[in-house]
């Protein structure tokens, strides 16, 4: 891949910093795949943290009530052992084919070579066109591998549709679970990738920095 | 519905006390579905809690790290304004159709007449006929919707496999809000469920004893 100063070369790109572009980041660190994420708040937390920050919420496990402020914290905290940069105050203008990756561009002229991209706006960017099929103004994607029509292009959280699809973030963070095994084998052909346990994974403790 | 004398009549049944059938309880709580939960341990947590109380699990989203006791112990919590009954120490030795519903019979003589059964047990009872499309000794379910081949009849977390699955934790709690959303539809056929956000929904709340 040709790069030009000022380009920024990354394996994955997530677009949007809610809780399910934040979960996105660690699924994806978690097979090692590094991110860049780009959000057009001032600080990440989405939706729950930009419409309600300190409304609880009561559907997430493990939390009889939790603010979307303190998640998007706890969030933040998990994923910090992957050292995601966060590229704030920035929309994405366009994306474009690249071989077999994507150029990345955003209203501030940043430009990412990337060979995974993300989409977890909550909502459509009626500007952009992702290049990718619809439906109802949502982007259908497979509930297999939350892959757009677009290889290697996949969307997650409100911003996706797919049969029985609930706007939830419980589900959100499943979407991310699967999308980053999708992710990994794009990027690791060859490669048999098993599902590792967090709880029982030297490798992945290590990535975590528990080990 | 003939009801014997012994004989529990319920909504729902669900099979397994590990943080997927916990959660089920209570995504089917939010949809006004009461529960009975039979589970073969001596205390409700599953695999979690048996196999690795204190070993820290690091893929639960919100938590850097967190036990398998305390994540059961915080799902416990949760649930609790919804009082589902637990049957522990029990293991159903049959599941019967009963017009549009189930009769679900344990080890320890209890009967349940339900109409909606939900299999949480992580792993595939080798001696019940549950009566389902197997695919590799899991259970075959529609990722749309977490029913089985048999209409009613559910299946979630790790004994369940659909297109992409993965045996972890988080896609579990996905799968028991899905379910909850058709369990609603099935036993409200001429209802039309919308999806209450638990942070906006006050009915929601008044269920959650929060308001």
């Amino acid at each position: 891949m040709v790069t030009t100063p000022g380009v920024i070369a990354t394996d994955a790109v997530v677009v949007g910093a809610g809780p399910c572009g934040l979960f996105a980041v660690f699924q994806l660190g978690l097979v090692a795949i590094k991110c860049h994420v780009i959000d057009a708040s001032d600080e990440p937390g989405g939706q729950c943290s930009a419409l309600y920050p300190d409304k609880p919420i009561f559907d997430i496990p493990g939390f009889t009530r939790i603010s979307g402020s303190e998640l998007t914290g706890r969030l933040l905290a998990q994923i910090a052992p992957f050292q995601a940069a966060f590229h704030q105050r920035q929309r994405v203008v366009s994306i474009a084919r690249n071989g077999s990756g994507f150029v990345v561009t955003t209203d501030k002229g940043s430009v990412f070579h990337t060979k995974v991209v993300v989409i977890a706006t909550g909502v459509l960017a009626a500007v952009v066109d992702w290049g990718v099929a619809l439906q109802d103004d949502l982007i259908a994607v497979d509930p297999a591998t939350f892959e757009t029509s677009v290889p290697g292009l996949f969307a997650i959280g409100d911003v996706a549709t797919y049969p029985g699809k609930l706007k939830i973030i419980v589900s959100g963070f499943h979407e991310a679970a699967l999308l980053a095994q999708q992710a990994f084998q794009l990027l690791n052909p060859h490669s048999r990738q098993l599902l590792h346990y967090t709880s029982a994974s030297t490798s992945v403790q290590k990535k975590l920095g528990v080990l």
